[in-house]
């Protein structure tokens, strides 16, 4: 077995989610028909707070068709300047809506509300419609966004009559580390984008939600999209304990990160960015020339341990369901016997 | 429970699948980790003749991702005039990958290939490049494609250069039709995509198949299009199965679907279009005026069988795995019943 | 000086549009200040019908930015399988307006409106929405379709609340085959391009009419795609005198079309398209299999005389403005000639 | 006759242009039959340094089929976050072309490298590729970048085997205020694209330069775009002027603009944009309640004056060649006097 800190999405679905998926009802999703589908969708709308949920294949097919439903051919929406939607989404966005994206700067405070007023097009032959505003919180930087920061944007795009889109991927670890439920999260946009598969340890899937009319021509995007699953109820029995039973569990991954940002600080190489430690990543860099990023993944993976490259020069080591503090020792120890080899 | 008719895409995974699926290993396959995964695309390539294979969410993800890589922007795609592709896909090529669809006429000797070749783009600077030519068998209007007929089309494309794509969503019917197996069909193309969640049970799934290039860069397309899936493997063991244990199965469906068609021929009002008979689809007309759609669907529903309305004012019933021949009698009886009623 | 039969588009702008183009008055069209092209736009609007104009580049951005006006990104717009617009347009229609192209035929009695219909597409989560239906008059195959036909697609468009674009670049040329007015064509379909650059002999230029509030969105589409020109006028006051004195003129194009059909016929090896000779246009084979298409064409231009090389295995030889009766002989007992020296 | 500041596209074509289109020898564009085209897209070669060039109807097109020939389908292009492809060309790129605009930084010293380089795209299946840098010079900012800032654009893009397009709408107001020839600019690119319709008075056009195979393969999407005019020559007769006599005098407009600042800072509540006064353009506050955006567009307009509204709270004033020193004069004195009526 491997330490595996590359992503969350790494996790395995727990014993109770295997019997789960092994015993569920099933039907044909497309056709509506699938009992345990519908009972996951509603159960979302319950704890979302949402009129309608629609399961989708992944994250990024829910923040795309979510930018396919919200949007016409030649809007232009506003995203931050870091987030999934435009550094980690393939440039999905132009291709399959024909959106431009464009970028408002986020920071620990969240976003400039004077920036991004300023970016909303006003009426003029040569400019696109703002057809969308898209946050996302916590943030794949690593950062949470203040809920009072979501709120006013949402006033500012609501007085415009912009529609606001949240990727919360990891909705439930944004509500962990600001101390808010998920649901007041998710009031603050039109739609929102909820991750099964990350932290919460189901092996496929997230959930799309907004009102009822918005679900409904998101259906047929979905279709259109190769997105419309069959008997979908299996992945779906795992989406429901992921729901039920795996939030509160995320606590843990946080503590862990912090644990692993602290025993990373003790080495005199590594720089950790302390204030992109929101939630169950940690950013850092190593800055000890002679270990390059391959040296480092490679001796980690002799070690059984699964690290990402570097991003922006930064890596990226990210707590899960399968990795505790032990494995963090053992990460950690294994790095200082590196440095401790070159010399 | 139901006797439904609607589709092969409502069929329910079997006990196996569902214990295989329990205990199935699983990885995070956008990583390329997933163990089981890996198998089913292996297994696949070995049965249908290809270098590498792709697991995909549904069969419309496999064409639409196939076409996307493929083609360029701009691209003419020539298409069946019935084909999957263009009425049942929510005309997602031009979407997705802003290609032109033109069609040629498909009957039951296959492509005419005077008619295509003359469809075939020169060098002119008002025509596209014709990018692709996708082939349909078995073909979702319940009729097959002669071998020869795709080999005469796959070598016109040849000699030209344009790549081939193979809609087999129901290859395996295609293969028990004509008598040759699914790699002879499988061979008349650069890719091909396989259904299976439909006659062969798995609950959710189907595989893109060509060269390694190809599928290289397919899955980069596969994530933009929201479909890089995490520990797939659950669904994919089910896919084993379908591979491994349904495919012979089939040809129990195509019998029942000659004996629905026999019983229906019992009623007076019924034509059963016999050159559509091909697979495990009966396409017929009920010319009795006092029994509208809504009146036969309702109907039977009311008894507990489902149906779809008409399309192109043809009714079609679809035998699969949960429709016995007691079924198909207690339909065609119910039917009955009904018009006599009627005097 | 060149005998060119390649097409109308050839013809050269006339003294009278010469002095107009020099003495026009004209400012920013952009900031809709040019007083020429206003001039122009209200005149079309008097002979056409309609609402309200917008000048364009070209016949091709004509039709294409009417279908980005008129449609939805996912939309499926049905055409004439030969028409331009599917033919002749580099498949922009997916490009530019990610929208499905499907095809109903046409022959000398116009369009088949049960095929028509039956392509409508109804409410199903698998079809796109029919966002447009085009038609061509005259079309670009050299026939014109009856205004009666004209109207029952239109009636039928109607009934089901899909827009009709009529793609009129040869509006002028099908009234006179039909002996009915351009403003009777115009009038069915709720927008139509009609080009003054063909055999009306504008140097540049054509022309979408439909309502105020389509041309108002179209003219925010014409700035995306490029064709917001400044000061315009300059084209305009050709495209004026196209429409004010040179409709008329167009009728010898079409006698002279005759002609050159009757004298083509005295040639044994070849045989004109009689089915296809309603406008200006001469369709027809040569059953000479010493001259091949790269002779004639490198034949004829020796002796000053310009053809395009074959289409569909067919020649297509246009009349216009600056070729005359004597040219027409000149052109025929050329290929008589050359058909004489091979024995 | 007003004074008009909205842009240098409202200027007229000069008595020569108008001399030269009465006169200019033409032919059909589309078939490259036309010889004053040919002739003006000769001499853009020869000034710019570049192998071919095509005659295109707007600068808004020369950048967005300059955008659609480099790129494919799902790229992403990094752009100035202030440039006119970005701002002002109603979000086409997405729509046209399928690609994602992401954007850098650009101040008084140019790009920002560092930036520009941490954005271009590595190898990882969550990334779309990096297809093209657009810089833009002079920039619609008002702002000139130094010629050595584009140099090392140029050599970081070729390093990394991306294309550079230039966006030089102004290229020669740039090359005057930079002390360099537009030659010298236009070799920062792979591409660069020039207006010959704003400060050099042509009516209507620009041109696209590039290498023989890129304008090549642009000629076809400039087709697909329906940019394809017949008898441009008409146009290119006083874009040929443009080139050979308007270039000189743009200095004149500088000189104006500087001008018209000076005077401008005699005004209390108005603050000039000094940073942004590198060529024909003033931009410019008026920190005076009482004189909202209407209230000034409106006085001036009564007095014969054009000018636009606000664009991100700043007027922006652009001298040209209709636009003289007693204009000037004028309409600060006519601001003047609107704010004294206030007291």
């Amino acid at each position: 077995m491997f330490i595996d800190l590359r992503s969350d999405t790494v996790t395995q679905p727990t014993k109770a989610m295997r019997d789960a998926m092994a015993k569920a009802p099933v039907g044909d999703d497309v056709y509506g028909d699938d009992p345990t589908v519908n009972q996951l969708e509603k159960l979302a709308c319950e704890i979302l707070g949402k009129e309608a949920a629609m399961f989708v294949p992944s994250g990024t097919f829910g923040n795309q068709v979510a930018i396919m439903t919200h949007t016409q051919r030649g809007n232009e929406i506003l995203v931050g300047e870091d987030c999934h939607i435009l550094i980690h989404e393939v440039g999905a966005a132009a291709v399959l809506s024909g959106v431009q994206t464009r970028t408002f700067p986020v920071n620990a405070d969240g976003v400039d509300l004077d920036r991004l007023k300023g970016m909303i097009r006003g009426n003029d032959i040569h400019y696109p419609d703002t057809g969308l505003i898209c946050m996302e919180n916590a943030q794949s930087s690593g950062m949470v966004i203040p809920l009072k920061n979501m709120q006013d944007v949402y006033s500012l795009a609501q007085s415009k009559n912009i529609p606001v889109h949240i990727d919360g991927a990891r909705i439930f670890n944004a509500a962990i580390a600001l101390g808010v439920t998920a649901r007041e999260i998710a009031a603050q946009g039109d739609s929102v984008n909820v991750c099964l598969s990350k932290g919460l340890c189901a092996p496929v899937g997230s959930l799309l939600l907004g009102t009822k009319s918005f679900i409904s021509h998101a259906r047929k995007n979905r279709k259109l999209m190769g997105g419309g699953l069959r008997q979908a109820g299996i992945l779906a029995a795992a989406g429901i304990i992921a729901l039920n039973e795996m939030v509160t569990r995320l606590e843990e991954d946080h503590h862990n990160a912090q644990y692993l940002a602290n025993r990373l600080e003790e080495i005199d190489a590594c720089h950790v960015y302390q204030d992109r430690l929101d939630i169950n990543m940690v950013f850092f860099t190593l800055a000890e020339s002679r270990i390059t990023e391959e040296t480092l993944v490679t001796y980690l993976l002799d070690k059984n341990i699964k690290i990402s490259g570097q991003e922006d020069g930064a890596y990226r080591f990210v707590t899960n369901h399968g990795v505790t503090a032990a494995d963090i020792d053992f990460v950690v120890d294994s790095i200082k016997t590196l440095i401790s080899s070159l010399y």
